[in-house]
């Protein structure tokens, strides 16, 4: 009989990201992607989608560059996340605790191999609708907006890594967190995974970094309700003047359907929607892309774009660019 | 510290419909609903939706008359399933073990209060497309057909029960189901609940039977990947002469875009989709629906029909419905 | 041979509405709709569409009531307009020439059969938007607003009539419009009629007034591009209190996908969307509803409501409710 | 005064196109694009959408090459055919009367300036539904299939043309189409044109020629509903195998959203949707992209793929690909 599935992390909560031009970034969250602003804390503005429950899921944080500052998971109850504490004290990984960040209590922080900050919270603060934002129907967070593109509530984030293998075996052992889908290069090197602790087919992704350049940060994506609504979106960052990287199409990875653009501080930001897609199956078997299917671009047949797989933030020193794993 | 929440029912497998015209009834599931068969066993055809990963989500047996056969939920692992029997035999619900049901190993049979029969399996049969039915996209579980409606996946339940909070209870403690919204009258008296053991915000919903007769069924539904699919599923059913209930519009109840339909059988079907919403939140606090406020009708305000509130399967007899709680 | 059609009306260039309560009104159009002002005259505010190609769609005018102020169409050509005006003053319909109105030349005013004032005119101002308003794309007239509900542009409008049939022959034989569906009762008397002079299959449309009461006006409607944003539209108007009548849902009459609301001042307002379908035949064979047909409700079964084919603005005087056709 | 505009013409019939695999190019209009066979005469079938108002809108004929037999517009009356007719014979551009073609009357052929083969008709024979294909709206056609890509109707096609301004101003001198975009390179030179005699934004495209040889196919274009069809057609295409030659995405030009494949005969096939997007304006002003413009590629960024300036059918000769205009 097989180990127990680790069931003590339940989902993404937020992502800090990081800005060199945080009035521009400010106005690009809040007028572009129709987030609400929930809270300031020193050189951070806090935000979310309008069916966000917790506070906030963005942190956006004014600094002298871009890239992620930390993301959180919410563990599932106060023993869970204890237990998980307790295996990230074993593994290495534990920074320590933190407390007062705007929003939730104590969380752990730890570092994942690659260098990431990341950390893990139970005791949250649901958020509260001023009465101007309440909305019509008591299931739901906050009023929907109705202000540019929308967004919903923080689906996933994506980070860059240089051992990918490293950081899944990390996610998997000490944290419970399950592969659905991967990239394993001809070589046997994995090149992208995709993890999940809910029901969504992925949480986060790390792809691989080829500069050799740990903790650098690949985006951040908050879902829609349709690709109607998606490639509506790329209309309003077309008439605001917003960066559109690639997309919308479909990836085949996950088939999600995507929508990439450049944030003014230069983080990459993605809508996305997957439709009815769910990973269900307790015991899902992981899909394995080779080399050679993911030549042949996304679903439908979009060839991915160079910039895909190059440009992350921080963005890379002259000397870093010229390291190529 | 409270009770850590039980996790041991991982999600809905398949739904066992009776119907006294089997063969109209497969007609509609496969040329309408674009479902495809994936096995027959004695009076039973088995039906799957494109995306369903198991064999089957949905069993059409022979009978006299319309109604449910059973529901099955598919546990997280063995030991899980071994836990969950062992709260069954102890709560006076079990049935029993029954084997040899097409497609999933052992299931112990239990019934709820109301008399629904039930069950709870871990092992399963993957779903293996033949040639003809392969998708280009490794990560789905059988190509998409084109064909009538599409649905891709079971999504949820709805049984009718006399007593809608022993049901509750029952579902909450021996189960481990998360209650995340309910109707409660102005007597105090449940009259809907909506429980999950996923991140959907509901896997099956019990309504109020308001003749007193135990056993009833409301309707099975399918998931489809956008609100247009629903649109277009209606312009179908109607082309195909298959009696349109309500919608498509919006439940307030859990937001979702629903359309109900009757299968030749007489058997309720329900065509939704919830677009990206999801119940993250391991301490999710129920909605409770006033009586004043379901009497708004639906979401954008549509009534809502009276056979919604009265018609289910099998139909009551002349002496059933004379009598009314 | 038959005569050769008349082609001297181009199109439905704007509407005006009257309002008992002009800045609710206004707010209603610019915050919900997410219109455009584009000027001011005495009691009047001009609005538009993000896609209107004329300076503005909908003339706002305060008033003692609701109601239509006046519907204006488009000439193809000064020749065209000086043919209609020469039909007009032959038809004993004509008020007379109208100079002066902001946006748009001369237009020769008339009255139709039922008393609403209507006008023709040619030569007409595009609209040149201001630099925060300029679109990404040079074929398209304005930025898209992305606030609200964004309407796309005028689609047409809606009066009752106590006399349709003459209605019809007068728009038919005077202005050269084309009737491409009509309701005829059992009795033989024309309960409605849907009149086209574009490739859209309905231009304007009129139904019965049930109370004798001439110059009525039902409804004007705006288009967006796709169901989806009704339904989007839906939980727009639900989040920001205006009362929805009824929809989204389909007419079975021209198969239009429409949502019906109030504006506040009392005049309905519709969004709608008609997919791919257009009227392309030159010679086009009306479609006739019968009594029968029409009992069935719309397109997928929803019952008519009783408020759809009573309110109309100006609202009724208690004398006027008394009579009854 | 300007000469008022010629509306001769009322609308795009329908396109004869060439293939070398009959059997497999019938298949894939039947089985994947989800036409209906309504004719057979000869080496052709004859194909429709489900709201083409026509017996059908593609006739496809078994040849030795690939490439368009010929493309019909039906004019508006009889009278408007008879002057047409004299205008063509004027121009020098008449090929002559032909009948017999199943579904229509008497056509008048003709050349344009770079060698396709046109014609003008006026009796039509309407579509009249089989039983089994009868809608269940009155107003519809033929029942909708539910079956593949469910192409609504015929909405345009695209020839390639080495003098575009020499075809220009043929059909909008003696045919009286309009031009509504076009391209012009920085030499002045014409590379591409977009005309209509409908509130179409255009009912047929001409884009440049590389190779000095006359008379090549671009592409049909077929009409859905929405945007969501299309992508999800893109689904549909990919399961069936078909060559996604690029999208779905959104035109610049046109702001067509647009997705293109090759059928198995090698003609280029796209299905598309322009939202609510009619031109209305009789006096619309044309829109010219220059080659600075027209660089920036696609609406929301992406870079059209060099097979659409190159891919034609009939495909080129070795000696044809050599020579470079």
């Amino acid at each position: 009989m097989e180990d127990e599935p680790i069931m003590d992390v339940a989902h993404l909560g937020h992502v800090e990201i990081l800005t060199p031009k945080p009035d521009e970034s400010l106005r690009f969250f809040v007028d572009v992607l129709g987030m609400t602003e929930s809270g300031r804390q020193g050189d951070s503005v806090f935000l979310r989608g309008w069916d966000d429950y917790e506070r906030y899921s963005l942190k956006l944080t004014a600094s002298h560059t871009s890239g992620l500052g930390h993301a959180a998971f919410r563990a599932r109850s106060q023993q869970a996340l204890e237990r998980r504490v307790a295996a990230l004290k074993a593994s290495g990984a534990a920074v320590g605790w933190h407390a007062g960040e705007l929003g939730h209590g104590p969380a752990f922080q730890f570092h994942d191999p690659d260098g990431h900050l990341l950390e893990l919270y139970y005791e949250t603060e649901w958020y509260q609708a001023p009465p101007d934002l309440r909305p019509a129907l008591k299931n739901q967070a906050q009023r929907f907006p109705a202000r540019g593109v929308n967004v919903r509530r923080i689906d996933h984030f994506n980070c860059l890594a240089v051992d990918i293998r490293a950081n899944r075996e990390f996610f998997e052992r000490v944290l419970g967190f399950r592969l659905t889908e991967q990239i394993v290069l001809d070589s046997g090197v994995e090149a992208g995974m995709w993890l999940t602790c809910t029901n969504k087919s992925y949480d986060f992704a790390y792809t691989r970094e080829a500069h050799g350049v740990g903790g650098r940060f690949h985006h951040v994506t908050f879902a829609l309700d349709s690709r109607e609504e998606i490639l509506r979106a790329a209309d309003i960052f077309l008439e605001n003047g917003v960066h559109i990287e690639t997309g919308p199409h479909k990836h085949a990875v996950q088939q999600t359907f995507f929508l990439s653009v450049y944030e003014p501080g230069g983080n990459r930001v993605e809508v996305a929607n997957a439709g009815a897609r769910l990973v269900l199956a307790p015991d899902w078997k992981p899909i394995r892309w080779t080399e050679a299917e993911r030549k042949k671009g996304q679903a439908w047949g979009l060839q991915t774009i160079e910039s895909f797989h190059n440009h992350g933030t921080p963005p890379l020193t002259e000397a870093q660019r010229g390291h190529k794993a």
